[in-house]
């Protein structure tokens, strides 16, 4: 350790604790290197603060120092936002974690940063309600993380993302000043959107220590169909139809015949339908007394576009299995770590986009494989190359995200830009918009000492 | 006229023709004064840009001579936001009225900032789709001036803000720079909330020349019903029983005894039920084939919290002039000008806020009368006080919004800061968050040169 650091970490253990400043590197492990195992870096500590005023006391001390800082949740995220590649301190927000008050008449929960999606949940429908947001890495995840960095998930398509859910926030900027937005109100027209500058900041801009979120009613009398379709077209027309009709969409996912024919290999899977078709559609509506029935006669007058259908009562369908076994199926199939893209493209692009990507990479890279699977309702397609040689990761990535770009779409879509996507920048915005963003930030964290390497300003 | 007026008026002239530099006051005059009468400045030019590019070639003009501007939409906003109250020079965006697309596949549609919101509606109708926003000033207020203003409105409980709407935008800063982000996605997590972050801004931040609005499908089915209750405590209680039912709620809105019989007088409506309640709650649903049933059978199985109710069949029910009569009624009742005051609470906290409302009022202004109504299903509450002699404007309007701070409520739901509410923006929020709110400001636009009347930064 160099002598800054030895002073560093003795002053943060003042502000702590001993036992929350964790420097010995087999103990920084789990914070260093992201679950994928392909983000990996170093740090000299891990803090651990647990109160705002503790993580205030934190990053003023940093910034006396100069010290560059990550702050980490849940260390889910899946673009390398959250690791420290550069030896900065990683502030940890996993001991924030209260659950202050959840509200049934407002239906808001009040919690600390660290609280772990899952608990949030579970405090909610406690109380009859449930979180906005849903998300594979529920378990793992904090509230903190989802909103730092706008996650999406399955029940975007029917709440809107994370930023959406957000209503209050508390935050410490990176010299160690508290700013807290706080009324439990929809309606608040007062002043520049705080919050929603936060969310999705992937921490550039603040630490978040605290968050007030929206909650929803649970969906009454949920129906999941499995439906066999030609083209995307018929997907998403099918999709206008059951929401003309007046059923509420949960959850709208696209799924392709070699990613279906993946997951039966790997899980022992009958065959979902009686015919084999190009995609599956997994559309989940809920709604009124005659939502069965209703879903029932809408994939009927569909016609000819509906090639099979499965219908299925909520909760908890067993049809969700053939789509939520694709990342496991991904991962044993491939000879190489796979190369995880989440992008999105206008939903008239999607079939485009899909077709002449498969052609295109099998020109370019003869050896790859392409699972491609995504929430179609919102046009948001996780792509997945497989047998990518580590000499061939960033080629390919480049490849795909120029393919999507030309399709009119975005780079990330629901995970960020983290290091993953931060050489790329530049093809999701424009100069002028990239100079703004660098703007903003100069004027909150002047130094760039928050997750310096996300559109870094010096 | 000055040398510099004289100069700035030439150039102006230059940019964008001769005929959209306006300097006669009668001509300039509609642009000067709000339509309440209340706000009322002077300038000595509108200057009336035609495209991106001229608002660009404007602002870069006003910028070198250090002139600050006034944007201006419709001129709908009830805060005195787009008034030049010091002389300021006006730049309207009423000639940037291309509607450019509507993209039925991506719901999308993308027009000039100064569109008429009825124009926009009555576009995306023709395709089968509608704007999520809905107000009283459809047919005078502009896309880019709700879009500034984060409109609410009736439909907000269903669609969200007008900030939600926006998935795109094109704004140009003071000096001039032309900033875009543009993309028909609904995810896209690349960077800063930037459209988020114009929204609701109130033209300090940007002034806003194109958007691209998210549309959405019309609703199915609507039955609107009014419902006699004695509590707010059983209007919201209904409100949640038609959401758990699977109804979707469309509107919510909440009027008393006093506004419903002031309505009455000036309008000679009939008694819209048999019984006379304290509160009447206007709720309009929509959804699946036995929407009109479902809803019967929830007022049915609300039992004795329902004094008496009236169902009718949309679209356009005459329930709803019970509601929409307010305003009008409002004013011509007033012997003064009313003082309107567009606040939320906590929905756990209308009850209390009007309960206690009256007497507080009638203690320290006796001939006050206070009218509240308001979208109770997001805590918004319109609060019209009548008889306020000229000299206790001020003096009642800190009242009332002192009053709705006790109840953790905010001075502005909907409308926004404006001149309106400037002085008690500390009542809204912290010093650390107008601080930051100021930075951002003070980062995208440094000498304050747009709208410096909000939130200003020297």
């Amino acid at each position: 350790m160099t002598s800054t650091t030895l002073s560093i970490v003795s002053e943060l253990a003042e502000i702590v604790g001993p036992a929350n400043v964790l420097t010995d590197p087999d103990v920084t492990a789990g914070y260093v290197t992201d679950w994928t195992g392909h983000w990996s870096g170093h740090t000299e500590a891990v803090v651990r603060p647990g109160s705002t005023a503790e993580v205030s006391a934190v990053l003023t001390a940093c910034h006396r120092h100069g010290l560059r800082v990550v702050p980490q949740g849940g260390n889910t995220g899946l673009v390398g936002g959250s690791i420290p590649m550069d030896g900065e301190i990683v502030l940890s927000t996993r001991r924030l974690t209260t659950i202050e008050r959840v509200d049934v008449v407002d239906r808001t929960l009040a919690a600390g940063a660290g609280v772990i999606v899952a608990q949030a949940q579970e405090a909610a429908r406690q109380h009859g309600l449930d979180l906005g947001v849903d998300l594979a890495s529920r378990d793992s995840a904090t509230l903190g993380g989802i909103v730092s960095t706008n996650a999406g998930g399955i029940r975007m398509i029917k709440n809107g993302n994370t930023r959406r859910q957000l209503l209050g926030i508390e935050a410490v900027l990176s010299d160690g000043r508290v700013v807290t937005r706080w009324k439990e109100l929809v309606k608040d027209n007062v002043g520049y959107d705080l919050p929603g500058l936060l969310a999705g900041a992937e921490g550039t801009l603040a630490v978040i220590t605290r968050v007030l979120m929206r909650l929803v009613i649970p969906a009454p009398r949920t129906q999941v169909s499995l439906v066999a379709v030609t083209t995307v077209s018929d997907a998403l027309q099918l999709v206008d139809r059951l929401e003309r009709a007046g059923l509420t969409l949960e959850a709208a996912e696209l799924m392709t015949r070699p990613g279906i024919d993946l997951v039966r290999r790997h899980h022992d899977l009958r065959a979902p339908l009686d015919v084999d078709s190009p995609f599956l559609l997994l559309a989940e509506v809920s709604g009124q007394r005659d939502t069965q029935a209703l879903l029932l006669d809408v994939l009927e007058q569909a016609g000819e576009s509906v090639l099979d259908a499965a219908v299925e009562e909520g909760p908890a369908p067993k049809l969700w299995r053939y789509r939520e076994s694709h990342t496991e199926s991904i991962s044993a199939e491939s000879s190489t770590p796979p190369v995880k893209l989440d992008l999105s493209t206008p939903l008239r692009e999607v079939e485009q986009f899909l077709t002449t990507l498969t052609p295109a990479l099998a020109e370019n890279f003869p050896d790859v494989r392409a699972i491609c699977f995504g929430h179609v309702g919102d046009g948001n397609l996780h792509v997945n190359l497989l047998d990518v040689k580590e000499t061939e990761r960033e080629r390919v990535t480049d490849f795909v995200l120029r393919h999507v770009t030309q399709h009119g779409g975005s780079i990330s879509a629901e995970h960020g830009v983290g290091r993953a996507k931060a050489p790329w920048l530049a093809l999701g915005r424009s100069p002028e918009d990239i100079n703004l963003m660098k703007s903003i930030r100069a004027a909150i964290d002047p130094a760039g000492l928050l997750n310096p390497h996300i559109l870094p300003i010096r």
